[in-house]
């Protein structure tokens, strides 16, 4: 199972970033995300409706620890970074390991992580998004047999070539 | 060339969305992004000045008629929605084509778009984030080569397993 691990949420700046890496983490195949940084309810409640509605059993939670989080974790962990080596040259070996934790930064990574991972991986070095890194990591991961995962949810879309349609 | 729009701006609650948006499309290899909605100078300059800084050809723009780009825009056009068909049925096909512009949208997307669009994709069927949608996208229109493209900026990451270090 991959669990993401989301560092240095803060309520007000990064409500709409943070619900997008969790909504990403789930619908791309991780089976959880725990935030760390503020505790923001609402964050974690908006995830859970998503999940409840649309299916699956992707799990949302707090750790003010990250530490904690990351040292307790017993898979391999991996660090998301523009910093690290090239996410194409390791990640044949870390799709050989069932569990991975995928720690994702805010604006500011404290420098410890570096150390704790057991891979700083950049998808690009160049500046760019958490979200897109890890939708990236996740479709490396999963071979792109991710996108066909079924949730079987309340709520399902309905495929047509143009327009929109839900079952309910 | 691939240029993305992104749709319906939001000033104060989509600023770092809209930057993510951005940058994601500049680091995995479009061109350019055109930005409709309400006018927001910041994040233009916010883009330019990733792209003066780190390299590359990046252009990013403002439109007012989102019609216009899509109508004046004489490549295929491929609209990223939930509501689409799966990617992984039409990439190969949309692989062909040179001139790409990918439509992402914000909270809501008018419903005129999925009949201007020639495509509507969706990258699975779940609500998840535009910026994952997209680096999926891009990441499997050029196969993963965007990995490794080279900017030749002036900033530049000095690749280490562990910390962090940019030359200047």
């Amino acid at each position: 199972m991959i669990t993401v691990l989301r560092l240095g949420h803060r309520k007000k700046r990064d409500a709409r970033l943070s619900t997008h890496c969790g909504l990403a983490a789930r619908a791309l195949g991780a089976g959880a995300i725990v935030y760390s940084g503020e505790r923001d309810d609402r964050l974690l409640d908006s995830i859970r409706k998503v999940s409840k509605n649309w299916g699956g059993k992707f799990r949302a939670s707090y750790e003010k620890d990250w530490r904690k989080t990351i040292r307790g974790y017993r898979g391999v962990k991996v660090h998301l970074t523009m910093y690290g080596l090239p996410i194409e040259t390791r990640i044949a070996k870390i799709r050989r390991r069932r569990d991975v934790l995928v720690i994702i930064g805010g604006e500011k990574v404290p420098g410890p992580v570096y150390g704790m991972a057991d891979y700083n991986l950049a998808v690009t070095n160049q500046p760019h998004s958490e979200v897109a890194a890890l939708a990236i990591f996740l479709h490396e991961y999963f071979r792109g047999r991710e996108l066909t995962k079924k949730f079987d949810g309340r709520l399902k879309i309905v495929l047509q070539e143009f327009g929109k349609k839900i079952s309910i």
